[in-house]
């Protein structure tokens, strides 16, 4: 229940940063489904640390196993049990920190819920965890390889990425480090990075995902709202502060004159603030949202805080983070949508009895 | 599971706008909560239509009817089954657009995955639903009463209520109509509503909502990370565009060493940029958010639109809408909160032996 | 959660036995089916007091009125709510067992879990709520109508109806009051059950239930095996003891060289001690079960209890109650096993993504 | 969904009997238990092959690692991950059957539901999956570990240990190889199937089991009664055909008059055929149930069958079998039992504000 995610296909995962392994079970994967086992290691080496000089240093290699689920290269419709084992368990690396609560952490929060905490790395709270995620949602993707997810950064810091996404070629995403499709504001995300790094700083920004040819008729149209699910999907993310499809915030200045969407002949419609989700149920449009990551709360600097016993003292700047998670949060996007909208195909197939 | 929302605490609703009745099932409440019916249907009348000038001038009662689970006064435990019927059934207002798909509503999306539509009045897509809503939040509130639940307009179109949430007084809002705190923003906001409506047009806005004394340890911390339900509550709200929590899309512009929130000697924090919620963990501080609303779909001008047989047709604008949803759903954004919040508060029961 | 039955069909249900009402919500029946109302009704007045002899002499009309997911007498995929009001609440009948606890009911657990229980006849405990699940199975037959569920009386007390069932003519099960389609046994049950109750007190009995055209494939083969959940569902009706299929208690005195169902070259099996589920899964073959259930406990006698206070007392035999509850149990075992198939079958559809 | 088993606490579970390792994801386990590694392997041990004379001769050393969720010898209330590797799998033992359907084994309903099949050693439908459930059942136990789980040997074939269970001391459970606390009803039992095992046969059985010191007040009153979800777990069981507690189907012969159970003045019952279960809540008296288990179906004889393309074949009698599961079941069905207890005291901290 609580380390779960979905209705039909349902990811379910364990692991701290700095155990032995993380690892999860994925439930409700059809029987027949060709696996590209390469691709699904693809989409985790876009996600693994250490991979260009904007990101965190550390080098994790984050090699997937399959133990179960797929046979002969197709799934058999029986759970698909993964690991990733922790290579890069350095954890006296923490040992300094054992009862301090760092700020904007989750270590105070697990302190008081649980009693008891992994304080080595950050545990469960680590966004290591997401190494999980893109491993179920690269198979996701191959369930439904007819719908086409692109996401990208958007924006970092006060660096917006200012066109349409209309006006994106997304095979250009992954042509460079921070993977923004349009390369100007690309270069500049990139030096703005940089810059936050040498500084010993770190900066949030945003990232777009859209997805195409995404069927009629995925979502549920009351609590399982096809937008619903992909926002609770997106703020599971790490470092996530908010959510907006289709005309998002925006929308909310707008009169209803200006913001229907009118239909053409054929079903589509002329404009689509709608974001492709009408009534929680998709239309057929693209859809498209945006995600707000904060920056990340470990920084070069010494900040006060205080222990477990209520003692006021310093927390000293050191070790290897992300200066920024954007780029690094692209496939954790792409993978959560993917999740989404592979457990509404799915759904979708007992939702109506003439189909 | 389509018409369900919560884990421990779930509701469980039905009805459709036109038909006999809505209603639904609170599962999950606990035994010995005493219950003020009064209270609940104050609730309800909060977000009744008609209630003022600047929202539908629908008449609809609302009155709702408990038919189980609560006995002399006092929860028992067992399942709260709950009746509004619809009084206001005027169905052949409707009869001229059963098969026309109206612009940015549910219609054409509903049709192309069930096949068919209750086709008067939104069927069940309707808003109607969140009367129900409502109905189980208010028990919610009544479970969780020493949390203080306080939703307000904080935006109608372009106009901002830009007052800090700490220098309002709560005990204003329902001094007028459109539900915001801050006298001066109000009366902007109900004469840029008036206007609205008199142009047979209809705006958005936002709602923002601050949740005081809720328990450290509410939430957990991957898939049911706090603002993550919150979020899949808030986006499951009719119109509703876009979800943020603390610095929100704002924070993704900050660094840092700005964004940190530094604790204070007592675990409280000095700053609130996280909003309450840390690691998908409540901290002791207050929880807020902000939620956008589109425009209402319904609009009095003409609009060309198709219909089932994807002939191009003209809709009429008539009928009874509100020109702006905001007013009237700060009651449903509190009622969803106190569901999240209550079924969060039981859930944690279960998470440390040693309490 | 605790009020809830089913994966994808699931209905939610609410009533005490003297509450204003009984109901509930069926969630994720699929849009198209068409609706036969006054099927359900039928399988209702299978059900209802008062309709034999032998059986309580109370009249409770049970009329079942829906109030959405149904339109124009075709199921459209939203959330169907229904409502049996309750007309013959003479609750003041109750009144002197307030505190008192009957034996082998529910009144002393009820009491201790929940710390106030609403002691008119039964409350939730009554088997009264088994109406709710009737009007669900009804609409899963409609739904799963090529598979062919008959469930009948196959012991009371010590009167066994021994015939194999491949023998009976289930067209007879409706033809005689204890609904067991030989006519020889019927005669010998009803005599046994008009003796004990003329001797005010109740007799147990066994219901056999056979479902024939189930498709093959249904069941999840761990954790919702299909036998695993119908004996969920037939362990949730009042008063049963026990669940067994093929060939149940008897297969566990059996060497394997007897027990293996060989295959003919069709797939189909020569014996069926298996009951037409292997591995948790349908092979197509007939599915059979059988079910106890114990006496009622009320009983005419007087018997010595306790009260709340831990006082010994004693409670009176009165009260329109039923000597033997088997042959109204006939139509529940049916509901039940139509609600499991039914959303097997559903599920069934995401589970290969070839078909 | 289908590869989970509980509500608040759940085990999720993936392998099969061939693949690279085995294992599963506890989620909901509290914080702040004391976690007793080698009392998880001493349950394994008691379910794992090889261990008598009386049961298969492979050779599994079934050694569970925990990945996750204890640290510092202690639960810290994330989800517990675990790995059981497969060290013998011989798959090309199998190779002659890819193909071929065994008799009242899974293979065939496995082709047909998915089109694909695993078909090493039984693959997903073998019954190496319970050594998870009892890696999670022997956790349980020590989250609960005030209650008392005893399950035993209670009759193989023929051969009923007729003994009442108050009348046992089951101390001596595990100083047989049958797991029977009766020492003449053990040693008949032995021989029963070692005779067996000579003839190349195979035999079921029945396991009773006896929790003690079960708290009033556990399991939910409706769907998720006590009784039935134990009633699930062990049809969850490979081989298990029935499933009664209490009086079972001895009492649907009784009359009502015999049946209940009078209480004494401290709440506690003179008789307990309810089972300890009234109203599917625990009452504090013990719960017992007794389950049966088919022979297993793979026997050393040869048998005609056919193979998937519908020809008629024979299958060889080779391999390492058990001839009975019954010794080998008993640690699982305590774990099962187990398992559904710890849910329910778990679920039973939300139901009743006033705890």
């Amino acid at each position: 229940m609580f380390n779960s995610f979905g209705n039909i296909l349902r990811v379910t995962t364990y692991g701290e940063s700095h155990g032995t392994a993380i690892g999860g079970v994925i439930d409700g994967f059809p029987a027949g489904v060709k696996i590209d086992l390469e691709a699904v290691q693809e989409e985790l080496n876009r996600r693994k640390p250490g991979q260009s000089k904007i990101v965190t240093q550390r080098k994790e290699p984050d090699t997937v196993e399959f133990n179960s689920g797929i046979f002969e290269g197709v799934s058999t419709g029986t759970s698909i049990g993964f690991i990733i084992k922790n290579t890069n368990q350095k954890s006296k690396d923490y040992n300094h920190n054992t009862n301090v609560y760092r700020p904007s952490h989750a270590d105070y929060t697990y302190d008081k819920k649980y009693g008891i905490r992994d304080y080595r790395g950050g545990g469960r709270s680590s966004a290591r965890e997401t190494a999980n995620w893109v491993v179920a949602g690269a198979l996701a993707k191959q369930l439904i390889n007819s719908i086409d997810i692109n996401a990208f950064t958007s924006s970092v810091g006060d660096i917006f990425m200012e066109k349409p996404y209309q006006d994106l070629d997304f095979s250009k995403t992954e042509s460079n480090i921070v993977r923004c499709p349009d390369e100007d504001s690309a270069e500049k995300m990139i030096t703005r990075i940089q810059e936050i790094r040498k500084a010993g700083d770190t900066i949030g920004g945003t990232i777009t995902c859209v997805a195409k040819n995404v069927p009629v008729g995925l979502g549920e149209p009351i609590f399982n709202k096809l937008h619903a699910q992909l926002g609770s999907a997106m703020l599971s993310i790490n470092a996530v502060k908010g959510f907006e499809f289709g005309s998002g915030f925006c929308g909310a200045k707008m009169k209803g004159s200006e913001h229907n969407d009118i239909f053409n002949a054929d079903g589509s419609t002329k404009s689509n603030l709608s974001g492709g989700i009408q009534g929680g149920i998709s239309n057929g449009m693209d859809i498209y949202f945006r995600v707000a990551f904060k920056p990340v709360a470990t920084i070069m600097s010494n900040q006060q805080t205080i222990n477990s016993e209520y003692e006021l003292t310093e927390i000293i700047g050191k070790g290897r983070h992300d200066p920024c998670v954007v780029p690094r949060a692209v496939p954790i996007v792409e993978a959560m949508t993917a999740l989404v909208l592979a457990d509404f195909f799915l759904l979708n197939k007992t939702r109506n009895i003439n189909i």
